[in-house]
């Protein structure tokens, strides 16, 4: 396999899928909050899935093994997309899956608007202020801080391409829930499924998973079980390494 | 101490806090709710403190140990009113707690603008709709829905009546929390503390507390670790025991 990689990649495993990914600590490799959102979100058995700020696939091909969907990866920066492009060949994913190097801000000018399933999105976390020390690796910066998109850009973009029905399920930082989910309601994304995760028990939430449904009717939001991700020895708790390794 | 009841009315005693409250199944009596949002809310050392859909006037009396501040109960029916200035003359807080009979959307006529530390409410939960069955017992209907207090009367009135940096504690369903956070964020009180309240492990969240700053900053908003309240035998668990019974 080795003649997929370029210099500093490596092959990470996710064993509870069974799904090999190529990352490179120097440009760009999956966190927990990928594995995470790949858990949280509302698969539909088959139609269409797009991963939105893909990186280098991570979510997409985390829930491939879950649905018979078609799984359309958007990502802005090439090298990213390259990496993920060799990860779908390497599992052989390649009728499933797919990776378009693009700006998600033009990704109606490639996918039908109101066509989409479900969109999963891991979206870069950090509004991006002048006074901010950005990170200085430009590919870490552009996918943590708001350079290229921000929510409200990822949130108008999916109601663009969701049908009726159709889901967006985000993972971000708690801090930003109020701006969440008063610009999914405006572009008529209803909240229907939050669910915070905690490192560890006694320990403020330090990331949200949140779920809505295109047009969906007013009512009925779920505040999920909280998930916690540490014992206190910082091992992975069982629900967390049964997503990461498997039962 | 029984000439302050009323026909079925009864004393109950909240342990942890040493108050008796005055109580009648077929007015009004206190939930969990209210100890609840007492343990929650960050009390000011002095100043002054208003409860809104006061009630009984559990809250207060609830939180009067804790605080040197004033506290001042708005109700609109006067029976519960009257049932709570009983209590407070039962527990002898007649100098540091009050208890007015008044419509929350009339507050400022009685009660200074921008003059209040800290806002405490436990507000009716329901909407209020046309085929909605209200409870027929019209001192519970008023309590639970929002027939003369809608959520935004709420939060638009506590906006009035509190100083820049003051506080408003709630108490709701996290159905409602698109509508709390947005509502908060509208009348400029900026949502800072969350915390759910889960029946127990494994369950959906169904009680919601949130705590927001009149002219905060936009930042900072953060999730508490969740509170359960039973174990699998339905007891109480020990964090919720001792708000009830002390520790």
């Amino acid at each position: 396999m080795s003649d997929l990689l370029l210099p500093n990649e490596r092959i990470d495993q996710l064993y509870a899928d069974d799904i090999q990914i190529i990352q490179s600590s120097e440009v760009f490799s999956f966190s927990l909050d990928a594995v995470l959102l790949a858990n949280f979100a509302s698969l539909p058995k088959k139609g269409q899935i797009i991963d939105l700020c893909a990186g280098n696939g991570a979510v997409g091909l985390f829930i491939s093994r879950n649905t018979q969907a078609s799984i359309t990866g958007i990502e802005l920066q090439e090298r990213l997309a390259d990496m993920g492009r060799r990860s779908i060949q390497l599992n052989d994913l390649g009728s499933q899956m797919n990776l378009l190097t693009l700006d998600l801000k033009l990704v109606t000018s490639a996918i039908k608007k109101d066509s989409i399933d479900l969109i999963v999105c891991n979206p870069p976390y950090f509004k991006e202020l002048p006074t901010n020390h950005t990170n200085p690796n430009p590919y870490l910066a552009i996918a943590r801080h708001e350079i290229h998109a921000t929510l409200a850009d990822v949130i108008q973009q999916s109601a663009g391409l969701l049908k009726s029905n159709g889901k967006l399920a985000l993972v971000h930082r708690p801090e930003r829930l109020v701006d969440i989910l008063e610009t999914m309601k405006h572009y008529k994304i209803i909240p229907k499924r939050i669910q915070f995760v905690y490192p560890k028990e006694g320990k403020e939430a330090n990331t949200v998973l949140v779920e809505g449904i295109h047009k969906g009717k007013p009512d009925g939001l779920k505040i999920l079980p909280p998930l916690y991700v540490y014992d206190d020895q910082g091992e992975y708790l069982p629900t967390v390494r049964g997503m990461l390794y498997g039962n």
